[in-house]
């Protein structure tokens, strides 16, 4: 299954990605749910499921390209992302390959369509791009280990975690003031719910910017899989349905350029990974 | 007016303090409400102040020592802590005091009643305290200036951000993992309206392990003042409604002893700012 979350006469509708006919984008606003953490909490994908069985046939239907796509998800209590997860992308920041995983937290206010604008900020200049499988937790997750840790999935996603370098790197203290703006964390086109994917530690991703391929890897080149990512969080933190986990992005970013490339107005950036779907931003200066 | 967070019955109930009468929890619940990122975005505080005005006869009692609170507020779509505000705690953790304010962010599944217990995790032995003024932010804020910044504010309550050191500063990376574990956020007992604290940077704050008083400070000691903070904040990220900002600890932090002291079981702590009430936890060895 594929949520979708799309903008239906200026109103914000949950649904699918029909599975036959993969055009359509099917309005489940009738199932009276978002796709948020009480949904995921209260077994939510099994009742939808359900529910598709029994009113697919009267459930309106839009053309998906040209509908404007939402987030996938309602915005998470957190976004967990890991830090330096290739050992290309940790070179290229000029920072050893990490002996145990990097964690940061970005600001859900980030959270943003997965084709809408990206916003350079006003007092900035340094906006980079980062391709990411994100992680869509299914259920609360406490000292979950390795070998259980795919059962607290729910999905995956297509992420971008957008960074401002200057803010991340240069600023004093932590990596958060680089990583929140508002429009840093487009996410979708649509979690498709982990039946789909057969091996998340095994997805080609890439992104490109004005047309030219600059990040293509696989996530097999990771560090950290997803598993071991999800049963080290767990041990620091509770995570809840609903919830996302950014796993780092492979080499490829403006900052490992020479000299470093970042976003100007009217840049488009385009990003995918196999089976997720695919994202594009512009990127637009904020007045 | 003094926002509480109640258990009547184990149903979770918001209400308030009453005014003439401090031992009196006052059963809001016929408002329909929770004191969340809703009820603040919608100027919840001078509704329930019409509806207080018109029902407060009708509205049920109970004795405020014989309830058990919750947190204050509904957990916060973020939470956002200053570090090293205070310069003597800067110079007892090592650090130089900052140049900038140092930003990190605490998992908002951390979030506790102001006298639950602090449970010490699993693999853990560094549980460290630090008592804080927490701002509560009233409408989204965005590019706010220092002299705008208290237009933003709803109101002010006692946080103890609560810190694994070994996880913060030993582990790799960021402060996260160390801010994050479940309980490490007890917020309350109440948050006092703005209109009831005269001056937010000139309150006394001060903390007690087992009956002795190791943090003892006033706010007028802070590096950077709550406009600031709220200012500069608000330049990296949108600031929501009921979202919760912790302004930073005094000195007096178990890390600060020679040799370091952290939690142990059993032990107490206790915690209070003028005008802000106090809070106590015990602390438990996780199972």
């Amino acid at each position: 299954m594929k949520l979708i979350r799309f903008y239906k006469n200026d109103t914000l509708t949950p649904g699918i990605i029909c599975k036959d006919c993969s055009n359509t984008a099917v309005d489940c606003s009738s199932f009276g749910e978002d796709w948020n953490e009480q949904f995921f909490e209260t077994d939510g994908l099994s009742r939808l499921h359900d529910f598709l069985v029994a009113k697919r046939e009267e459930l309106p239907e839009s053309k998906l390209d040209e509908v404007k796509l939402a987030p996938a998800i309602a915005r998470p209590s957190k976004i967990v992302c890991i830090g330096l997860n290739y050992a290309a992308h940790a070179a290229e920041s000029g920072m050893e390959p990490p002996t145990e995983p990097v964690v940061f937290f970005k600001a859900t206010t980030a959270w943003a369509g997965p084709n809408d604008d990206v916003v350079i900020p006003r007092k900035s200049d340094k906006t980079d791009w980062e391709v990411e499988l994100a992680v869509v937790i299914g259920k609360k997750a406490k000292y979950v280990s390795k070998e259980d840790a795919l059962d607290y999935v729910a999905g995956y996603a297509v992420h971008n975690d957008y960074s401002e370098r200057e803010w991340q790197l240069e600023k004093l203290g932590q990596w958060v003031k680089g990583k929140s703006a508002d429009t840093y964390a487009p996410f979708g086109p649509y979690v498709a719910t982990k039946d789909e994917i057969e091996n998340p530690n095994n997805l080609d991703l890439w992104l490109s910017l004005n047309g030219k391929k600059i990040q293509n890897s696989n996530t097999s080149d990771f560090i950290y899989n997803v598993q071991h990512v999800i049963s080290y969080l767990s041990e620091f933190m509770t995570l809840l349905p609903g919830d996302v986990i950014s796993t780092g992005t492979p080499a490829g970013v403006g900052l490992g350029f020479d000299p470093p490339v970042y976003l100007k107005e009217g840049d488009v950036v385009e990003l995918g990974i196999e089976g997720l779907g695919t994202q594009k931003q512009t990127a637009v200066k904020e007045q």
